[in-house]
């Protein structure tokens, strides 16, 4: 039986940087291919989204099928760490490395807690080496190999870092959707003195900016906080005191609940921006679709398990920024559910060995409850 | 007796790029002399703004006192020029160099019609090397001289190129104020995912300048058109889409009529932004007051020896940029005067031999209207 200890060092020492491809894979492809696992490798894309690699591994057949789900790229390590980011070293009980809680350690759970299962169904493990950067040929190209294949899992977990302050405290069963929009409102430049000679795109952006910034999306519901819209940049670039600039910009960003979709946000702000200022541009890119998998039987049994295993009954969630799940959820119901996430994109990002073993133990939990 | 059109070549050959000090000045002081002029040069302030020359002449004695004022400094002429710009030529009856009309030809033309005049009474002649810049140590010290001589004049007519389409169309009695206010509003950065932990400071600003846009100053009066507020520049600079930005700053110009004096457009502007963003920080330079010359004797003597001269009686207005008018009219009445402005500040500037000899003979009218 493969050690989660073990497997999250070797799965850190292969350097996986975003978009990840090669040697990380082959160090999963052997730890599952003894444990009786088909896995396929799919190489997807070109520059500059691709080239990413993926995985999907299968094990056993009909029903129930249960799918664990997880990346293997990891973002830049940054500068300043104690010790190698890609030489994982054990200090005081912590394994320290980039991706060591976000989310190799995971990975490395899911292998060893599917290691000791043998109950009848159908277990896949749905990895992906794009899930830090655009994922255009990512999570949602794994779906696509799973629909051809006809493996459409009946509950899928994601091993995203859940805990927030120590393993267990928490799961996410949704996650708000996200889209950024570019507003680019051109005037007609000229000397302040003469400004009927000029169009001033400045007081034009502030009326719709000031527009948007009195909508009240909603309240929030149940299960998530209010939708949000943010301004996070404004830049017209004019040096000179005494010009009317030719040109005014400005970019949001909206994080969104269920009660919305992107497309609909960012037409509602083009109709505001256009109304202030006809001739504007208003772009958005809609990153992620807000989803929930309601809170009911699969929840339950998670919370369930990690209450027997860690003596800690989780917390429902929806909060934080967006994540794979988002498109898994179109499958069928998603939670996630993984380490704690306090050194997630930082320096010296390290996971407890203590809360891999645990974790490796309450994902066997899982698994015995769903199969049972 | 100066030849206006030799004297206009060689001030435009002598390279004064505001601030200007030096050779311009020997040129003006070596056709000054002849003519019965008691020249004093100032050569005063430091770098950043100075060093800048300041030229005072004066001649003769007692009332009345007329002034001509004017600056022998010129903004860079930029690249693109038909003939060197320091190395004037005349072609199809067209002077071309840098200041020809701002405004070497108006002091060319000051000399040659004060040559031809010998009435009793003080005529001076006010020229400074920094209209064009920051004119710390410009107009603002002569006036210094000048009230330590004891050299109050009765009128002063500013060179500048007030006419529009033909020689003598305009004459202004007044300018606008200029202030130019910088805001700085701070906020807290943070994740877009979790605006309670952040403070953004772009709503903040927004809402300011929002207000701030539906301010009407004033409906202009029978002598200004209206006070204008113009947002010149906003700047957050944050590239990232997923970061709520610390810091958003704008700039705005405000050109105002005299109901209004810059220090209180300042704080109305100051306490708006406090109300909406407390932490803001509101800077404001006051470039110039407002200030008028209420029509009267003297603008009426300006249209009638336009009009006995050139056959046009110009028209009354205070349209336009700040000018050193708004020193001068602390001392006495200030009527500004002189050539067509169509190329000034511009590629290929250039005026009308005609325009220079006709100018002469309108200041020389001025001059004989005043001391008759």
């Amino acid at each position: 039986m493969p050690d989660p200890i073990q497997l999250t060092k070797a799965l850190i020492a292969a350097e996986s940087v975003t978009p990840a491809t090669g040697t990380v894979f082959d160090v999963l492809e052997q730890a599952l291919i003894p444990l009786g696992f088909r896995v396929e490798r799919f190489l997807e894309g070109e520059a500059p989204d691709g080239p990413v690699e993926n995985l999907l591994a299968v094990r056993g057949s009909g029903g129930p099928h249960f799918a664990f789900a997880g990346h293997l790229d990891v973002v830049p390590p940054g500068q300043g760490w104690t010790s190698n980011p890609f030489g994982p070293e054990i200090r005081d009980g912590l394994i320290y490395g980039r991706g060591a809680v976000d989310m190799k350690g995971s990975i490395a759970a899911f292998v060893a807690a599917v290691a000791g299962h043998d109950a009848p169904g159908t277990i896949s493990l749905v990895v992906t080496g794009d899930e830090e950067g655009p994922a255009t040929y990512g999570t949602p190209m794994l779906i696509e190999h799973m629909r051809s294949r006809d493996l459409i899992p009946d509950l899928c977990l994601v091993g995203e870092p859940s805990s927030a302050q120590q393993l267990g405290d928490t799961i996410k069963i949704g996650r708000r959707g996200s889209t950024v929009i570019w507003i680019d409102v051109p005037g007609r430049q000229g000397h302040v003195a003469y400004p009927h000679l000029a169009d001033n795109p400045i007081p034009r952006l502030v009326r719709a900016l000031s527009e948007i910034d009195a909508i009240v999306l909603d309240d929030g519901t149940d299960w998530f906080q209010p939708s949000n819209i943010e301004p996070t940049d404004v830049t017209v670039g004019n040096p000179a005191g005494n010009v009317i600039p030719g040109h005014a910009s400005a970019r949001l960003s909206i994080r969104f609940n269920d009660l919305h979709r992107g497309a609909d946000l960012v037409e509602r702000i083009r109709e505001i921006v256009l109304r202030h200022a006809p001739n504007a541009i208003v772009k958005g890119t809609v990153y992620g679709e807000a989803f929930l998998t309601e809170p009911g039987a699969f929840s339950a049994l998670i919370q369930d398990s990690a209450e027997a295993v860690l003596g800690v009954r989780p917390e429902l969630s929806t909060s934080g920024g967006t994540s794979d799940a988002r498109f898994l959820s179109k499958l069928c119901p998603v939670v996630e559910f993984g380490l704690v996430n306090a050194t997630m994109h930082k320096l010296d990002e390290a996971v407890a060995v203590a809360d891999l073993e645990a974790l490796t133990r309450t994902y066997a939990e899982i698994l015995r409850r769903v199969f049972a």
